[in-house]
Order: structure tokens, then C-alpha cells, then sequence
């Protein structure tokens, strides 16, 4: 199945949908994956997606389609779901799943839910829910195989067999102590592979990396994607064994963090995609993360309004300002979006503090000088012959727009590399942070510095 | 081991290097995962980076490092070995890492160490280095533990065992028929737990997704991702199992993938992350990257002037060009990256391009009236008097900044959304190209409302 075949599949969903063919396609969805079924809300009105979900043939399938659904989607079904119903789907997933689906309600309702479901699984699910969701506790299965250090390779396979239990992914088999606490790792053809009366202490690896349950999401994805691990075993503080985070997991924290990072680079960070909303609430929910540009352009044209002498006497000043403005930006943004992704990725260390800083501030010397000087040129050449009646020369255009473009884009990169570097230093995610104020301080910066090199070389 | 920890030993790789401690050094990199020993590099002179390189005590964790490593090092490091010396490194790492490392390479290098390179790993190699480097057969490996269908539990545990070959990540295993071609797939844990008397055939699961070698990565990124799978099949254009691609080589992908986008934001797509280079090679792969910014910055320099006559005259009309653009070009940029973050996740179709579009016009329209709105007011708060000087009333200056404000916000919303949704209609990646054109088209329409609508408030 390719990804046309995915397509063609949720084209038919939505036919048979149109069609009112219900059995049919309760037949159909019975042979379809759950991300397919799921890929379908987002092409359908609320309402119709609500009669999608039901008519899907089994409850087992409702909870997975619940779990792999787009936000808004998942709101809108819970809220069209019946209390009982909701439990008997949440019941039907996975611990993690199920606390991901509830951690959605709202307090009241997912008290009253948790109050309804007793057992071990909704203890299970209970204690995921205390975990902050953006740590390795709030995407880690509380399902791990775990067996002791003196059980036997046929042993394990055994208990392997024997087991019915929903075991994620179970390609490590984790070995802990008398206590519980993580011992060492081996993985499932080493099992295979390996003498049957041998011990797992024998076979196995007793280096193993481990996350606690605190740990950021962030640095959980980057462990895996560094060591190439399929899953990751969690730990409490006294290195407990108590859940697993599997690389599926991994994979969608890093695509979060990408939109995320994303959006917060289009100073639209902490939106959400938001294709299913009105217009309306889509406007409600975008124009606050315009503010940042609406201060910075009030606060321009407050710099600009006090030159205006300098402007009612050299009109052409003004035809120079987007240029210097837009320079200045965009290699600030430029130099933030190094910076900010080499950190991401280790490559850059906020150790090397002025060592890095060092090179954005060369960079945006050499950039501006050149592009300052190509602009100098260009505008010696465009009003070559300067203007007789408000008496000046291009060279005194040429040497504003020069120096002015180069002094804004060195101070733009330096922000640029300082930014992102200052904030990681002090520990928060510079990819939220770093765009809105380099872009804010660049175009205040970078007015003023036009306007008083436009005055001196004008001699005003 | 935490992130910390991960920290800790690359100040003492370094602090043991400064110290010339070789001895030391290399005994304690036998016991160092590559991906530590790689990160290193990056904090190091190329000089250094090649000492420490030479200094890893065994041919193959030398291979798996310059692996992992990023490719501003391998390039520095391959400069620097002989050809004997890279012969022995590649012929240690699996085909498909072999590949990419040779793919590295100037093209008469690569084609005498294939011809010294003799044996079937070579012409395996040879293989992988035919496919484009974006396609799923340019990051497979052709080592696949497939087995036919009759084969029984039993025999597959047996072969497994027997097996001395470097099977990447046997966690599934492959069933084909007599023609090599893919017809079902078991996992590990089914194998162990089933009868060892069943054959393959009887326990496999048959409808299979796998990807053509010429599948892009993308796509077999978006597939691991929605389905959560841990590795995917690669077949010819005759269904014959030829490699499979694991999910560490996905979030490989994926990661690279975050990186061009956010640099393609950015205004630098295509250059890769920096670090290593001088800040003048720095800036002279930056710069170009800057070009659109300067055409667009002239455009409006052209429009602002041509429309100098009115600026004489109403000298305040240049303290709002900022404010004007900079709205524009924010909420071009948001309605952008939303639409073209959704198309990546399959969250939006081009097949609903008018719903889309319609969408965007319309949040554009909303953020346009309301910041049009607080803008006029603020500027008649600001400017009561008007200027009878000049002879206008603040409610000329609110009408113009409000109207032009609104227009241009929603003619950027709306190129925001189209653009991407145009480029991945006619199959152009919409992340790499949209943004230029939105932010210098939306700037040169922005300027010229600007003025268009200012001559009319002030009867120009």
C-alpha cells in the first residue's frame, strides 16, 4: 500500500459516507488501518465525522482510530460520545493510549470516568495522568517485559508464550533485580539466538541507557535519534523500572516539535493547526502572535514621525526604508535559524558562547558590507545626478543606504546569534522565543540607525 | 546515560586530546558509542578532528563514527585518509552506510575504491549508489532476513541462529516465493511464541506495505510515521524483495527534512547548517540567499519613490510603510506555514483547494479588518489635529493606514495560502519555494495599496 493507496482508501470513505452506504462501509473499515480511518475526519464537516466514528464495526477499532485522529477531530468526537460509550472505548486501549484520550476531557468529566472504570488499568492510567505530558512519564507505556536476572533464555521464551498480555513492541526484554530496578537489556533474537539454559544475566547488556520519568520529551528524541534506539525503558528515582517509550512515540514528538518549531518561527508559535476551525475562531487564535509585528511597526513609525524634518526635507529617504528594514530581517532570521537548529541538533554548544557569536557577527559584517555597498552602488546609479532643488548628491544617498544597511544587518546577525544562544543558556527552547524579539529589536535598531546616518551625511 | 552524561564525555574526549593523553584516549574510546565519539567533532579544529579520528583504536567503530558524524567532518576526514586506509573503514560498515560514505566522495576517488574493492559487497554497494540518495533506495539496506513460505518456525529460529550475516534489525522477518517476491511478513515475537511445527506461510501476515526503490523519502517517512512501523520493505518495479529501510534511517529523514524547512523559512534553504566553515565561505553561501529580499527591498523602493510627490506632501504617510508590510508579510508567513505544514502531514489536500483558499482569504480578511481597525485608530488618537499645515484631517491618515492594512493583510493571507497549495498541486516541494515569493510578492503589492489608497483619502 502506497501513499496513493491511502488516498484512494479515504476517497472511498467518503463516497460510501455521501451515499449513506453504512454497512458497506462498516464492512470496508473492518479491513482499514486505524491512521487511515483517522486520516478521513480531517476532510470531513464535524457532523459527519461523528457518523464515521460510529459506524465503524468494532470497539477495539473506535479506540485506535480515537487515538491516531487530529486534535480537533478527537474533541469533537469525545464531545458527541456518551459517557458509557466513551468508556467502553478508552477500557479497549492501551494504558498510555487511554491516559492520552482522557488527559483531552475536561477535569469533571474525566474524574466521573475514572470514578466509573475500577481496576488495575484505570490505576495504571491514573498514574500516567500524573505525569506531565511533555516528559518521557507522559508518552511511556507502563507495559514493559520485564523478567529476573537468573530466569533462563527458555524460560523467557516461555513466558513470552504464555503471555496475553498487550505487550508494546516487545523487541528488548529488560532484566531487573530483586527490587525491580533496571539491571540490564537484551534484545529478542539474542533470546533467539542463544543457548536455551543460559541466564538472561549472562546474555545480557548491563549498559543501559535510561530516561526518567522527568525527562523532557525533547531530550528522549534526541537519545533515540542519536543511538538509533527502538524504545527507551523509564525509570523512577530509584531507577525502578516503570514504563517504556517505543520509537512510534519518539517519531510523533518530533513531529510535534517541528510544527511547533514551525509555527514559531511564522510568529505563530502555540497555535495549532487549525484547518478545522472557522475562520473566525482560525483569526481569533492567529492574531495575537501578530502583535509582536504590530508593536514593532507602531514603534517604527514612531522613530520615523521624529525624523520627519530629515524626511520633509530629503523625500527620497523614505523610498530606502523596507530595503533596510527587510535586509536587517531577514538575515537575522537567517542567523537565529542556525544558531537555533545547530543547538537543536548538539551541534552547536552554548559553551562555545562567544565563539559562535563571534562568527554570526562576521557574517553579518561581511554580508552587509556587501549587500550595503551593491545597494550604495545602485542608488549612486539610480539618482545619479542627486536632486539640484533639495540640494544633495547621490554620494550622500549611496553613503546612507550603505553604511546603514551594512551597521543594521551586522547588528541584526549578532542578535541573530545572541538570541537563541542566551536563551538556551538559561533554558528555554530558543525555537519559541528567538524570531518575534529579533525581528521586533531589528526593525527599531535598524530605523533609527538609518535615520541618524541619513542625517549626518545629509548634514541636517 | 543522559544527555548529560552524553555531555560530560565529550569534554573529557577533548580534555584528554588537548592533553595528547593518546593512550588513555584510545582506551577509553573502545568503550564510547560512535555517536559520542561523532559529536565531538564538531567542537574540534578539522586538524584535531582527524587526531582524534586516528586515534579510535578499531577499524570498525572508526567506520560507524564517521557515519555519525556530520558531513562538514566526513568531508574533512576523508580528505585526509589514504585510500588503503578509507578501503579497510568502508569494507568494516554495512552496505548501505558504505554507500553513503562513497557517495561522498569526487566521483574518480569513489570509482578507483569500487574497482580495488572487489566481491560481492562492492557490486552490493555498487547497487545502493545507482539510486538517487532521496529515493527509499538510496537509504535502504539490501540485507533482508527473508525465508520462503513453507519454510516452518522451527527452520526460521534455526537459520536465524546460524545465521553469521549482519541482518539489520531483525525484528521482522520477510516471506517470499520462488521469484524472490515479497508475499507476507511475520514478526519476531510471533515467530518465537507459535508452534515450531507451522510453516511461514500459515502465520504470516500477507498484505504487506512496502515502497519501490524510487519511492521518495518523504513518503516513506510519512508512512513509518502513520503506521508506526519499525522498519518498511523495499521492492523492484517486479515486487522482488530487494532492501528495507529501518526506522532509524526514517528519523534520519525526518530530522533532515526539519532542518531544510526551517532553513527554507528562513530565507536559506538549501545551505546546509554552517558551523565549520569560515565566517567568509559563511556569509558567501548565506548571501544569495538573501537576493529576494533585496529585489523585493528595490521593488518598493521604485514604487515608493514614483509615488515621492505624495510624500512630499504628506510627510507622515512614510512613518506607516513599516507597520504596512511588516502586518502583510506576518500574516503571509503564518497563513504559509499552516497551509504547507498541513499539506506535509496529509492534514490538507490539495483537492480542496477552494475550501482551503477560501479559508485563508477569509481568516486574512478578519485579521485585516481588526488590525486594520486598531491601526486607524491608534493613528487618529495619536495625529487628532490632522496637520493643517499640510491641510489633512487624522481621519485621512486613520482611513488610509486601516484601509491598506486590511487590503494587504488579506491579499498576503491569501497568496499564502495558494502559493504552497499551487507548488504541491504541480508536485513542488511547497516548504522549499513558498516563502520567498509570498514575503516579496506580498511586500510589493503591500507598498503600492499603500500609496494607491493614500492618494485617494488625501484627494492627490
Amino acid at each position: 500500500m502506497s501513499g496513493t493507496a491511502g488516498k484512494i482508501l479515504v476517497e472511498s470513505i467518503l463516497r460510501l459516507l455521501r451515499r449513506n452506504a453504512d454497512k458497506h462501509l462498516a464492512r470496508m473499515l473492518r479491513r482499514v488501518h486505524a491512521a487511515d480511518i483517522a486520516a478521513a475526519f480531517v476532510q470531513l464537516s464535524p457532523t459527519d465525522a461523528i457518523r464515521l466514528f460510529r459506524i465503524i464495526p468494532d470497539i477495539e477499532l473506535q479506540g485506535q482510530t480515537l487515538s491516531e485522529a487530529d486534535p480537533e477531530s478527537q474533541r469533537n468526537i469525545l464531545g458527541a460520545l456518551r459517557d458509557d460509550e466513551l468508556l467502553e472505548i478508552v477500557k479497549s486501549l492501551s494504558a498510555d493510549d487511554a491516559a492520552d484520550i482522557i488527559a483531552l476531557l475536561p477535569d469533571e468529566r474525566s474524574a466521573a470516568l475514572l470514578e466509573n472504570w475500577k481496576g488495575d488499568d484505570a490505576n495504571e492510567v491514573d498514574t500516567l495522568l500524573a505525569y506531565d505530558e511533555d516528559t518521557a512519564g507522559g508518552i511511556m507505556s507502563p507495559h514493559v517485559f520485564a523478567l529476573s536476572g537468573p530466569t533462563t533464555c527458555r524460560e523467557a521464551i516461555e513466558t513470552l508464550q504464555a503471555s496475553h498480555e498487550d505487550i508494546e513492541m516487545a523487541f528488548y526484554l529488560y532484566v531487573v533485580n530483586e527490587h525491580g530496578q533496571l539491571i540490564g537489556i537484551c534484545n529478542l533474537r539474542q533470546l533467539v539466538v542463544s543457548d536455551p539454559g543460559r541466564s538472561l544475566e549472562s546474555i545480557m547488556i548491563s549498559e543501559v541507557v535510561s530516561v526518567r520519568t522527568g525527562t523532557d520529551q525533547g531530550e528522549v528524541a534526541r537519545l533515540v535519534a542519536k543511538y538509533n534506539f527502538l524504545a527507551l525503558p523509564v525509570v523512577d528515582e530509584s531507577n525502578k523500572l516503570v514504563g517504556l517509550v517505543t520509537v512510534d512515540d519518539v517519531i510523533d514528538v518530533i513531529q510535534a516539535k517541528h510544527t511547533e518549531d514551525l509555527l514559531s518561527m511564522a510568529g505563530a508559535g502555540g497555535i495549532d493547526l487549525d484547518e478545522q476551525l472557522t475562520p473566525f475562531d482560525s483569526a481569533r487564535r492567529r492574531m495575537p502572535w501578530l502583535a509582536a509585528s504590530f508593536i514593532a511597526g507602531i514603534g517604527s513609525m514612531f522613530v520615523i514621525n521624529s525624523f520627519e524634518s530629515v524626511l520633509s526635507q530629503i523625500a527620497v529617504l523614505a523610498a530606502f526604508i523596507p530595503i533596510t528594514l527587510g535586509m536587517g530581517g531577514n538575515v537575522g532570521t537567517q542567523a537565529a535559524t542556525i544558531v537555533t537548529r545547530g543547538l537543536a541538533l548538539g551541534r552547536v554548544q552554548t559553551s562555545q558562547f562567544m565563539r559562535v557569536l563571534g562568527r554570526e557577527v562576521l557574517v553579518g559584517l561581511i554580508a552587509g558590507a556587501t549587500y550595503g555597498l551593491l545597494l550604495g552602488l545602485f542608488a549612486a546609479a539610480v539618482f545619479r545626478g542627486g536632486n539640484a532643488g533639495e540640494g544633495w548628491s547621490a554620494w550622500q544617498l549611496a553613503g546612507t543606504v550603505s553604511i546603514s544597511v551594512a551597521c543594521s544587518m551586522t547588528i541584526a546577525a549578532t542578535l541573530g546569534g545572541a538570541v537563541p544562544l542566551f536563551f538556551a543558556k538559561i533554558g528555554i527552547d530558543p525555537a519559541v522565543a528567538t524570531n518575534p524579539i529579533v525581528t521586533t529589536t531589528t526593525d527599531l535598531v535598524g530605523v533609527t540607525i538609518y535615520f541618524v546616518v541619513g542625517r549626518a551625511f545629509f548634514h541636517l
